[in-house]
Protein backbone atom coordinates (compact mmCIF):
# COMPACT_ATOMS: atom_id res chain seq x y z
CA UNK A 1 0.00 0.00 0.00
CA UNK A 2 1.33 3.58 -0.93
CA UNK A 3 2.94 5.70 2.12
CA UNK A 4 0.91 8.18 1.73
CA UNK A 5 -2.41 7.05 3.68
CA UNK A 6 -4.14 9.74 5.44
CA UNK A 7 -6.10 8.75 8.72
CA UNK A 8 -8.13 11.00 10.96
CA UNK A 9 -8.87 10.29 14.43
CA UNK A 10 -11.79 11.69 15.93
CA UNK A 11 -11.48 12.65 19.50
CA UNK A 12 -14.42 12.79 21.83
CA UNK A 13 -14.71 12.74 25.55
CA UNK A 14 -12.49 9.97 27.21
CA UNK A 15 -11.66 8.39 23.49
CA UNK A 16 -8.54 6.62 23.32
CA UNK A 17 -6.58 9.63 20.74
CA UNK A 18 -3.23 9.95 22.61
CA UNK A 19 -3.48 5.90 23.10
CA UNK A 20 -4.46 5.94 18.66
CA UNK A 21 -1.43 8.82 18.09
CA UNK A 22 1.29 6.73 19.94
CA UNK A 23 0.32 3.82 18.25
CA UNK A 24 0.79 5.16 14.80
CA UNK A 25 3.62 7.01 15.22
CA UNK A 26 6.66 6.08 13.46
CA UNK A 27 4.46 4.43 10.62
CA UNK A 28 3.78 5.22 7.00
CA UNK A 29 0.26 6.71 7.63
CA UNK A 30 -0.46 10.66 8.23
CA UNK A 31 -2.77 11.05 11.16
CA UNK A 32 -4.68 13.63 11.93
CA UNK A 33 -6.94 14.23 14.91
CA UNK A 34 -10.31 15.94 15.07
CA UNK A 35 -13.31 16.63 16.80
CA UNK A 36 -16.84 15.51 16.24
CA UNK A 37 -18.06 18.94 15.33
CA UNK A 38 -14.87 19.70 12.60
CA UNK A 39 -15.35 16.30 11.57
CA UNK A 40 -17.44 16.65 8.27
CA UNK A 41 -15.73 20.30 7.47
CA UNK A 42 -12.13 18.24 7.62
CA UNK A 43 -13.07 14.89 5.82
CA UNK A 44 -14.05 17.14 2.86
CA UNK A 45 -11.02 18.74 2.75
CA UNK A 46 -8.68 15.99 2.95
CA UNK A 47 -10.03 12.70 1.84
CA UNK A 48 -8.66 10.60 4.43
CA UNK A 49 -8.18 6.92 3.60
CA UNK A 50 -9.76 5.77 7.38
CA UNK A 51 -11.36 7.28 9.75
CA UNK A 52 -11.26 5.96 13.35
CA UNK A 53 -14.58 7.00 15.15
CA UNK A 54 -15.37 6.47 19.15
CA UNK A 55 -18.43 4.27 19.25
CA UNK A 56 -19.42 6.68 22.27
CA UNK A 57 -19.51 9.84 20.25
CA UNK A 58 -23.32 11.16 20.05
CA UNK A 59 -25.53 9.96 17.81
CA UNK A 60 -23.06 7.75 16.54
CA UNK A 61 -25.09 5.67 13.87
CA UNK A 62 -25.78 8.48 12.48
CA UNK A 63 -22.74 9.82 11.82
CA UNK A 64 -21.19 6.51 10.28
CA UNK A 65 -24.48 6.27 8.28
CA UNK A 66 -23.41 9.46 6.99
CA UNK A 67 -19.80 9.35 6.54
CA UNK A 68 -20.64 5.83 4.75
CA UNK A 69 -22.40 7.67 1.79
CA UNK A 70 -19.52 10.12 1.37
CA UNK A 71 -16.70 8.44 0.15
CA UNK A 72 -14.80 5.19 -0.44
CA UNK A 73 -12.53 5.81 3.47
CA UNK A 74 -12.95 2.96 5.94
CA UNK A 75 -14.44 3.52 9.07
CA UNK A 76 -13.36 1.70 12.23
CA UNK A 77 -14.77 2.03 15.30
CA UNK A 78 -12.74 2.76 18.46
CA UNK A 79 -15.31 0.60 21.36
CA UNK A 80 -15.28 -0.58 24.95
CA UNK A 81 -16.22 -3.82 25.71
CA UNK A 82 -19.70 -2.77 26.30
CA UNK A 83 -20.45 -1.11 23.80
CA UNK A 84 -23.08 -2.55 21.04
CA UNK A 85 -21.43 -3.08 17.85
CA UNK A 86 -23.59 -4.69 15.58
CA UNK A 87 -26.04 -1.70 15.33
CA UNK A 88 -22.91 0.35 14.26
CA UNK A 89 -21.20 -2.28 12.01
CA UNK A 90 -24.76 -2.88 10.27
CA UNK A 91 -24.76 1.21 10.04
CA UNK A 92 -21.73 1.02 8.01
CA UNK A 93 -18.35 0.63 9.68
CA UNK A 94 -16.23 -1.57 8.18
CA UNK A 95 -14.64 -2.71 11.16
CA UNK A 96 -13.77 -2.23 14.69
CA UNK A 97 -11.04 -1.98 17.99
CA UNK A 98 -11.79 -2.52 21.24
CA UNK A 99 -9.77 -0.50 23.63
CA UNK A 100 -7.33 -0.60 25.49
CA UNK A 101 -5.86 -0.58 21.51
CA UNK A 102 -3.13 -3.09 20.32
CA UNK A 103 -0.88 -0.86 18.49
CA UNK A 104 -0.28 -4.15 15.60
CA UNK A 105 -4.02 -4.76 16.07
CA UNK A 106 -4.81 -1.05 15.02
CA UNK A 107 -2.46 -1.44 11.62
CA UNK A 108 -3.48 -4.70 10.60
CA UNK A 109 -7.03 -3.75 10.80
CA UNK A 110 -6.37 -0.56 9.42
CA UNK A 111 -4.75 -1.74 6.25
CA UNK A 112 -7.80 -4.28 5.88
CA UNK A 113 -10.70 -1.88 6.21
CA UNK A 114 -8.51 0.55 3.49
CA UNK A 115 -7.79 -2.85 1.69
CA UNK A 116 -11.44 -3.70 1.96
CA UNK A 117 -12.95 -0.30 0.10
CA UNK A 118 -10.43 0.03 -2.22
CA UNK A 119 -11.31 -3.55 -3.54
CA UNK A 120 -14.84 -1.85 -3.96
CA UNK A 121 -13.61 0.31 -5.74
CA UNK A 122 -11.47 -1.68 -7.90
CA UNK A 123 -14.40 -3.77 -8.58
CA UNK A 124 -16.40 -0.77 -9.28
CA UNK A 125 -13.96 0.74 -12.39
CA UNK A 126 -13.43 -2.55 -13.08
CA UNK A 127 -17.39 -3.44 -14.23
CA UNK A 128 -17.34 0.33 -16.06
CA UNK A 129 -13.98 -0.74 -17.75
CA UNK A 130 -15.71 -3.73 -18.51
CA UNK A 131 -18.87 -2.39 -19.78
CA UNK A 132 -16.42 -0.20 -22.26
CA UNK A 133 -14.27 -2.44 -23.54
CA UNK A 134 -17.39 -5.01 -24.22
CA UNK A 135 -19.09 -2.09 -26.43
CA UNK A 136 -15.98 -1.57 -28.13
CA UNK A 137 -15.59 -5.62 -28.77
CA UNK A 138 -19.09 -5.12 -30.19
CA UNK A 139 -18.82 -1.90 -32.42
CA UNK A 140 -15.38 -3.41 -33.62
CA UNK A 141 -16.93 -7.13 -34.42
CA UNK A 142 -19.83 -5.42 -36.28
CA UNK A 143 -17.45 -2.69 -38.09
CA UNK A 144 -15.36 -5.93 -39.74
CA UNK A 145 -18.60 -7.34 -40.15
CA UNK A 146 -20.58 -4.71 -42.44
CA UNK A 147 -16.48 -3.89 -43.92
CA UNK A 148 -16.75 -7.21 -45.17
CA UNK A 149 -20.41 -7.45 -46.28
CA UNK A 150 -20.05 -4.11 -48.27
CA UNK A 151 -16.70 -5.22 -50.10
CA UNK A 152 -18.33 -8.11 -50.85
CA UNK A 153 -20.98 -6.85 -52.43
CA UNK A 154 -18.82 -4.45 -54.15
CA UNK A 155 -16.81 -6.80 -56.00
CA UNK A 156 -19.66 -9.09 -56.58
CA UNK A 157 -21.31 -6.34 -58.77
CA UNK A 158 -18.37 -6.12 -60.50
CA UNK A 159 -17.81 -9.78 -61.32
CA UNK A 160 -21.41 -10.14 -62.54
CA UNK A 161 -21.09 -7.33 -64.82
CA UNK A 162 -18.22 -9.40 -65.96
CA UNK A 163 -19.48 -12.69 -66.54
CA UNK A 164 -22.39 -10.94 -68.08
CA UNK A 165 -20.31 -8.77 -71.10
CA UNK A 166 -18.55 -12.12 -71.64
CA UNK A 167 -21.82 -14.16 -71.95
CA UNK A 168 -23.62 -11.48 -74.62
CA UNK A 169 -20.32 -11.63 -76.48
CA UNK A 170 -20.85 -15.45 -76.44
CA UNK A 171 -24.23 -15.19 -77.58
CA UNK A 172 -22.93 -13.45 -80.67
CA UNK A 173 -21.11 -16.82 -81.28
CA UNK A 174 -17.56 -15.82 -82.00
CA UNK A 175 -14.61 -17.49 -83.33
CA UNK A 176 -13.77 -20.83 -81.13
CA UNK A 177 -10.69 -18.95 -79.66
CA UNK A 178 -12.39 -16.20 -78.16
CA UNK A 179 -15.09 -18.56 -77.36
CA UNK A 180 -12.21 -20.65 -75.14
CA UNK A 181 -11.15 -17.18 -73.76
CA UNK A 182 -14.33 -15.92 -73.15
CA UNK A 183 -15.11 -19.18 -71.14
CA UNK A 184 -12.19 -19.11 -69.22
CA UNK A 185 -12.73 -15.77 -67.94
CA UNK A 186 -16.11 -16.82 -67.04
CA UNK A 187 -14.46 -19.58 -65.80
CA UNK A 188 -12.27 -17.26 -63.40
CA UNK A 189 -14.59 -14.63 -62.36
CA UNK A 190 -16.55 -17.61 -60.94
CA UNK A 191 -13.27 -18.70 -59.23
CA UNK A 192 -12.94 -15.17 -57.48
CA UNK A 193 -16.78 -15.71 -56.61
CA UNK A 194 -15.62 -18.76 -54.39
CA UNK A 195 -12.69 -17.18 -53.03
CA UNK A 196 -14.91 -14.33 -51.23
CA UNK A 197 -17.28 -16.41 -50.37
CA UNK A 198 -14.89 -19.03 -48.75
CA UNK A 199 -12.95 -16.14 -47.05
CA UNK A 200 -16.22 -14.64 -45.46
CA UNK A 201 -17.70 -17.59 -44.27
CA UNK A 202 -14.22 -18.71 -42.32
CA UNK A 203 -14.03 -14.95 -40.89
CA UNK A 204 -17.54 -15.79 -39.69
CA UNK A 205 -16.61 -19.01 -38.09
CA UNK A 206 -13.77 -17.06 -36.05
CA UNK A 207 -13.89 -17.35 -31.98
CA UNK B 1 -25.36 -12.98 -0.67
CA UNK B 2 -26.54 -16.68 -1.51
CA UNK B 3 -28.55 -18.82 0.66
CA UNK B 4 -26.00 -21.87 0.78
CA UNK B 5 -23.30 -20.33 2.36
CA UNK B 6 -21.41 -22.81 3.94
CA UNK B 7 -19.75 -22.45 7.60
CA UNK B 8 -17.28 -24.93 9.27
CA UNK B 9 -16.95 -24.08 12.92
CA UNK B 10 -13.65 -25.85 14.89
CA UNK B 11 -14.36 -27.61 17.89
CA UNK B 12 -11.52 -27.40 20.36
CA UNK B 13 -11.41 -27.80 24.25
CA UNK B 14 -13.24 -24.79 25.65
CA UNK B 15 -13.64 -23.33 22.25
CA UNK B 16 -17.70 -21.86 22.12
CA UNK B 17 -18.81 -24.22 19.42
CA UNK B 18 -22.12 -24.99 20.74
CA UNK B 19 -22.32 -20.79 21.69
CA UNK B 20 -21.51 -20.33 17.83
CA UNK B 21 -24.07 -23.04 16.79
CA UNK B 22 -26.65 -21.77 18.52
CA UNK B 23 -26.10 -17.71 17.44
CA UNK B 24 -26.20 -19.06 13.73
CA UNK B 25 -29.42 -21.72 14.09
CA UNK B 26 -32.19 -19.68 12.26
CA UNK B 27 -30.04 -18.28 9.72
CA UNK B 28 -29.51 -19.03 5.87
CA UNK B 29 -26.16 -20.43 6.74
CA UNK B 30 -25.66 -24.28 6.58
CA UNK B 31 -23.08 -24.43 9.65
CA UNK B 32 -20.91 -27.87 10.67
CA UNK B 33 -18.34 -28.48 13.14
CA UNK B 34 -15.35 -30.25 12.79
CA UNK B 35 -11.98 -31.03 14.79
CA UNK B 36 -8.84 -29.81 14.39
CA UNK B 37 -7.90 -33.48 13.40
CA UNK B 38 -10.29 -33.56 10.50
CA UNK B 39 -10.26 -29.71 9.77
CA UNK B 40 -8.54 -30.32 6.33
CA UNK B 41 -10.52 -33.26 5.33
CA UNK B 42 -13.05 -32.01 5.86
CA UNK B 43 -12.47 -28.36 3.97
CA UNK B 44 -11.35 -30.47 1.16
CA UNK B 45 -14.53 -32.13 0.63
CA UNK B 46 -17.06 -29.27 1.28
CA UNK B 47 -15.35 -25.90 0.22
CA UNK B 48 -16.79 -24.11 2.95
CA UNK B 49 -17.13 -20.19 2.36
CA UNK B 50 -15.84 -19.47 6.48
CA UNK B 51 -14.18 -21.45 8.95
CA UNK B 52 -14.32 -20.53 12.22
CA UNK B 53 -11.03 -21.46 14.40
CA UNK B 54 -10.52 -20.91 17.90
CA UNK B 55 -7.30 -19.35 18.50
CA UNK B 56 -6.44 -21.74 21.24
CA UNK B 57 -6.34 -24.13 18.75
CA UNK B 58 -2.94 -26.15 19.04
CA UNK B 59 -0.26 -24.75 16.02
CA UNK B 60 -2.99 -21.98 14.98
CA UNK B 61 -0.61 -19.56 13.23
CA UNK B 62 0.63 -22.74 11.28
CA UNK B 63 -3.06 -23.74 10.92
CA UNK B 64 -4.05 -20.60 9.54
CA UNK B 65 -1.04 -20.22 7.02
CA UNK B 66 -2.15 -23.31 5.53
CA UNK B 67 -5.63 -22.81 5.33
CA UNK B 68 -4.84 -19.38 3.53
CA UNK B 69 -3.19 -21.19 0.65
CA UNK B 70 -5.99 -23.59 0.49
CA UNK B 71 -8.77 -20.92 -1.32
CA UNK B 72 -10.50 -18.66 -0.71
CA UNK B 73 -12.53 -19.25 2.10
CA UNK B 74 -12.77 -16.50 4.93
CA UNK B 75 -10.90 -17.20 8.13
CA UNK B 76 -12.48 -15.95 11.41
CA UNK B 77 -10.70 -16.25 14.40
CA UNK B 78 -12.82 -17.31 17.99
CA UNK B 79 -10.40 -14.81 20.50
CA UNK B 80 -10.69 -14.72 24.25
CA UNK B 81 -9.62 -11.35 25.51
CA UNK B 82 -5.81 -12.38 26.78
CA UNK B 83 -4.66 -13.86 23.47
CA UNK B 84 -2.56 -12.28 21.07
CA UNK B 85 -4.71 -11.71 17.64
CA UNK B 86 -2.27 -9.68 15.84
CA UNK B 87 -0.15 -12.19 14.37
CA UNK B 88 -3.09 -14.78 14.22
CA UNK B 89 -4.37 -11.67 11.53
CA UNK B 90 -1.38 -11.22 10.25
CA UNK B 91 -0.84 -14.77 9.25
CA UNK B 92 -3.84 -14.56 6.76
CA UNK B 93 -6.85 -14.58 9.34
CA UNK B 94 -9.84 -12.39 7.53
CA UNK B 95 -11.20 -11.30 10.88
CA UNK B 96 -11.80 -12.30 14.45
CA UNK B 97 -14.35 -12.38 17.28
CA UNK B 98 -13.94 -12.10 20.70
CA UNK B 99 -15.65 -14.53 23.18
CA UNK B 100 -18.15 -14.37 24.53
CA UNK B 101 -19.60 -14.06 21.01
CA UNK B 102 -22.58 -11.74 20.00
CA UNK B 103 -24.75 -13.31 17.48
CA UNK B 104 -25.44 -10.15 15.50
CA UNK B 105 -21.61 -9.50 15.89
CA UNK B 106 -21.31 -13.15 14.45
CA UNK B 107 -23.34 -12.60 12.04
CA UNK B 108 -22.16 -9.37 10.62
CA UNK B 109 -18.23 -10.22 10.18
CA UNK B 110 -19.31 -13.85 8.45
CA UNK B 111 -20.85 -11.50 5.98
CA UNK B 112 -18.14 -9.02 5.73
CA UNK B 113 -15.33 -11.21 5.69
CA UNK B 114 -17.02 -13.45 3.00
CA UNK B 115 -17.40 -10.64 0.76
CA UNK B 116 -13.84 -9.58 1.55
CA UNK B 117 -12.75 -12.42 -0.21
CA UNK B 118 -15.20 -12.71 -2.56
CA UNK B 119 -14.19 -9.33 -3.75
CA UNK B 120 -10.50 -10.39 -4.33
CA UNK B 121 -12.17 -13.60 -6.51
CA UNK B 122 -14.44 -10.97 -8.27
CA UNK B 123 -11.09 -8.76 -8.81
CA UNK B 124 -9.04 -11.59 -10.36
CA UNK B 125 -12.55 -12.82 -12.48
CA UNK B 126 -13.22 -9.20 -13.54
CA UNK B 127 -9.70 -8.40 -15.08
CA UNK B 128 -9.50 -11.88 -16.81
CA UNK B 129 -12.70 -10.73 -18.76
CA UNK B 130 -11.21 -7.15 -19.54
CA UNK B 131 -8.64 -9.02 -20.42
CA UNK B 132 -10.21 -11.35 -23.42
CA UNK B 133 -12.67 -8.43 -24.33
CA UNK B 134 -9.93 -6.25 -24.91
CA UNK B 135 -8.17 -9.19 -26.67
CA UNK B 136 -11.39 -9.56 -28.79
CA UNK B 137 -11.99 -6.15 -29.86
CA UNK B 138 -8.15 -6.37 -31.03
CA UNK B 139 -8.83 -9.54 -33.19
CA UNK B 140 -11.81 -7.54 -34.43
CA UNK B 141 -9.92 -4.51 -35.41
CA UNK B 142 -7.53 -6.29 -37.32
CA UNK B 143 -10.08 -8.89 -39.01
CA UNK B 144 -10.91 -6.29 -42.08
CA UNK B 145 -7.34 -5.53 -42.49
CA UNK B 146 -6.35 -9.51 -42.24
CA UNK B 147 -9.91 -10.08 -44.86
CA UNK B 148 -8.50 -7.16 -47.39
CA UNK B 149 -4.84 -8.63 -47.13
CA UNK B 150 -6.26 -12.44 -47.30
CA UNK B 151 -8.82 -11.43 -50.15
CA UNK B 152 -5.88 -9.48 -52.46
CA UNK B 153 -3.28 -12.26 -51.96
CA UNK B 154 -6.14 -15.13 -53.17
CA UNK B 155 -7.34 -12.91 -55.96
CA UNK B 156 -4.40 -11.78 -57.12
CA UNK B 157 -3.12 -14.71 -59.29
CA UNK B 158 -7.05 -15.11 -60.83
CA UNK B 159 -7.22 -11.66 -61.64
CA UNK B 160 -3.23 -11.63 -62.98
CA UNK B 161 -4.44 -14.59 -65.22
CA UNK B 162 -7.89 -13.13 -66.37
CA UNK B 163 -5.71 -10.10 -67.43
CA UNK B 164 -3.10 -11.95 -69.46
CA UNK B 165 -5.47 -14.40 -71.39
CA UNK B 166 -7.16 -11.44 -72.11
CA UNK B 167 -4.75 -9.38 -73.43
CA UNK B 168 -3.05 -12.41 -75.37
CA UNK B 169 -6.13 -12.95 -77.46
CA UNK B 170 -6.10 -8.44 -77.91
CA UNK B 171 -2.41 -9.25 -79.50
CA UNK B 172 -4.06 -11.30 -81.90
CA UNK B 173 -6.42 -8.63 -83.14
CA UNK B 174 -9.78 -9.70 -82.84
CA UNK B 175 -12.96 -8.40 -83.84
CA UNK B 176 -13.31 -4.76 -82.39
CA UNK B 177 -16.63 -6.04 -81.02
CA UNK B 178 -14.37 -8.62 -79.20
CA UNK B 179 -11.65 -5.96 -78.73
CA UNK B 180 -14.21 -3.68 -76.68
CA UNK B 181 -15.18 -6.38 -74.63
CA UNK B 182 -12.00 -7.61 -73.57
CA UNK B 183 -10.83 -4.12 -72.73
CA UNK B 184 -14.12 -3.52 -70.28
CA UNK B 185 -13.02 -7.26 -68.68
CA UNK B 186 -9.60 -6.11 -68.36
CA UNK B 187 -10.98 -3.06 -66.87
CA UNK B 188 -13.16 -4.83 -64.49
CA UNK B 189 -10.97 -6.66 -63.38
CA UNK B 190 -8.54 -3.76 -62.37
CA UNK B 191 -11.71 -2.27 -60.93
CA UNK B 192 -11.67 -5.16 -58.80
CA UNK B 193 -8.28 -4.96 -57.79
CA UNK B 194 -7.96 -1.36 -56.97
CA UNK B 195 -11.47 -1.93 -54.93
CA UNK B 196 -9.61 -3.54 -51.96
CA UNK B 197 -7.14 -1.83 -52.23
CA UNK B 198 -8.83 1.87 -51.73
CA UNK B 199 -11.10 -0.10 -48.67
CA UNK B 200 -8.17 -0.87 -47.17
CA UNK B 201 -6.41 2.52 -47.49
CA UNK B 202 -9.52 4.14 -46.18
CA UNK B 203 -9.90 1.68 -43.67
CA UNK B 204 -6.36 2.34 -42.02
CA UNK B 205 -7.11 6.29 -41.98
CA UNK B 206 -10.11 5.60 -39.87
CA UNK B 207 -9.57 6.50 -36.08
Amino acid sequence: MSAMIRIVSVEHGLSPACEIQKALAHTDYQVATTSAENLFTDIAGTHPDAILLPLSLPDCIAVIGRLRSLGPHAIILIAQHDEPLAQALAAGADDYLLAPVSAPLLHHRIHHAITYQRHATTIHELKSQLDAAEAARVRAESASQDFCRDLSHDLNNTLTGMIMTAEMLLMEKPSERTTRVLQEMIELADEIDSSIKTRRAAMSNQP
